[in-house]
């Protein structure tokens, strides 16, 4: 199937750009994410079709932002990474693309948030049951498109297997990662480590499926597979580290967030956790001020400028700076592991700077 | 393995009872369920192994209620059934209680439950949020267990894919039943079919996979499986009509729950639906009551014996009685389509009694 026959071609490979990229994994993955969705009893196939964006909360159809889907990208240059068309990648992007909109839907219930890609939320136009209930849905789904093989040979038969079992374990990991991430907000302090190892869950376990999961499709031997996972995983933890910045940092008329919102919402990011670690005076100082009780919660414009201030003298700035970098780098370097065509490889580089450089 | 030589033994197999199945379900299937559980990280290992009734809340060793374990004994028949050992059909057992009880974690928090198995529900002790993200990680572990293929063979690993395929199918259908459940408290009536498609899928479609997933293991062709799926089916449409009975008329000392409680929460159960469809006297004076939001909720004892009443009088209850027979009767002539040793069908026979005949 040729969907977009400027991507295929072998002679403008070079010119393709990462918007490109984007449009291919929404033309070739969408069509399987709405055939799946439709798949779902009412009211359950509502509230996730209002999740996507496809209807509004009346049920008129909708073009509403689904994402950025990058995800979906992953997945189709992953299958062309060994030698396979990008269509072999698109149930692998549909999965990938429904295990993330199921932790959405979670997320924005567990967290109390009330918008999401400038909308309400689900679980505030249809309450928290359904919300809870599509998602669950959602991830049964991943399952399912992964497993519908177009042929079902046992080649494919075995191909679908592995890519469930790993999207499976990933699915799990991002679970953990959510409860690391909840369980922190009862704490005073988590180590760097603990808060690596949260974001590696929560963020680098499912882009890492998203840059294997095509070439798992395709056939592709383990070693292969868990070299594009190695991408991916490090391309997570580069973009969370960058998230983790643009928290305390990021211009609020960019990213649309609070001003120093994830102080005022004592979040255990990087920064702090690597100014915690530090053990200088401003560090301690530092230390001081979110153990105590007094106040939490009401912290005030100037408050929050001086703990962000503190944060940045331990050096917790520039080691999240510093973080980011090394594991973009780290992220490149796995891609040299897999020999695959240029153009492919130049496609995943521009999608990691595309992920890690950005200022919301 | 031989784990219980009783039961492997042919010339004993005649004397074995129900508890013996329930205990043999048990005793295969939960170093599964417990391995599964602990690949957990923290928090979310304490939450599953509290909700299992193996730790109490403050963590300490607990031999809690972990329910009944009628799916795992079906599934370890069902492998019997195609000639496999029951060991061959522990993994299906696994995978189906961890599905189940991912629906627990969830149905009682929306459903607002505050016990079961006599114990504090985990959402009461440890959150919504860590509760849905427990059921979440359950969900992710059954698939996981199923395709932890203990030789990873050719053979097996497709008979483990089409397993997960299954599985995934009838938890999708289970979520849609709890969908279209809950749909329902919004509404005045609902028609007998709607009824029974939705407990068709709350409670028929998962009963039906671990029917049949020990064969499924095994390597069954689809029509086998397809027919043992059936067994399963029409035994949970058997085993929820009759608790639609006891939701209304079983003794509060032997269902541990509220008189007429079903009545009280206006669920539209088979009784009322049947009652509703008769269209007689009776039948129109339980519609208008049922339609006046006068008071809705405060209904004292004897305006629910009222309801009761009527539900009886309009050929609810009886209706619902022969449905149970009804479904128990072809729960048992889906047996006759499988050659299978005598004394699995036996069993078959006897769990179905077990499931159906009851009095909580």
């Amino acid at each position: 199937m040729r969907v977009d026959s400027r991507l295929d071609s072998q002679s403008t490979e070079a010119t393709v750009t990462v918007p490109d990229l984007l449009e291919r994994g929404r033309t070739l993955c969408t069509p399987l994410l709405r055939e799946a969705v439709g798949r779902l009893a009412a009211p359950m196939d509502t509230v996730a079709a209002y999740h996507f964006g496809w209807i509004d909360r009346d049920g008129r159809p909708s073009s509403g932002d689904g994402g950025k889907a990058v995800r979906p990208a992953l997945a189709l240059l992953s299958a062309q990474a060994v030698g396979a068309d990008p269509q072999t990648g698109a149930a692998g992007g549909a999965a990938v693309e429904l295990v993330h909109n199921f932790s959405l839907l979670h997320d924005d219930l567990m967290d109390g948030d009330e918008t999401r890609r400038h909308r309400a939320t689900a679980w505030t136009v249809f309450g928290p049951a359904q919300a809870i209930l599509a998602g669950d849905a959602l991830f049964a789904l991943a399952t399912e498109v992964l497993l519908d093989a177009p042929d079902g040979s046992a080649i494919q038969a075995s191909a679908a297997a592995r890519a469930v079992r790993r999207i499976t374990v990933a699915t799990r990991k991002l679970i953990d990662g959510q409860a690391q991430d909840l369980s922190f907000e009862h704490r005073d302090r988590v180590t760097v480590e603990e808060c690596l190892e949260m974001e590696g869950n929560k963020t680098g376990a499912l882009l890492a499926c998203a840059s294997s999961i095509g070439a798992v499709l395709a056939g592709a031997d383990d070693r292969t597979a868990d070299a594009l996972e190695r991408y991916g995983y490090h391309l997570g933890l580069a973009f969370q580290a960058v998230d983790d910045l643009l928290g305390i940092w990021g211009a609020t008329e960019v990213t649309g967030k609070p001003h120093w919102g994830d102080l005022r919402q004592r979040k255990k990011s990087l920064p702090v956790s690597a100014a915690l670690a530090e053990g200088g005076k401003a560090s301690l100082r530092l230390a001081e001020l979110l153990a105590d009780p007094e106040g939490r919660g009401h912290e005030d414009e100037e408050q929050l400028a001086v703990r962000a201030a503190l944060i940045e003298e331990a050096g917790g700035r520039a080691w999240t700076q510093d973080e980011a970098r090394r594991c973009h780098q780290t992220a490149l370097a796995a891609l040299d592991e897999v020999p695959m065509p240029d153009a492919v490889r130049r496609h995943f580089v521009a999608l990691a700077e595309f992920v890690v450089v950005r200022e919301r």
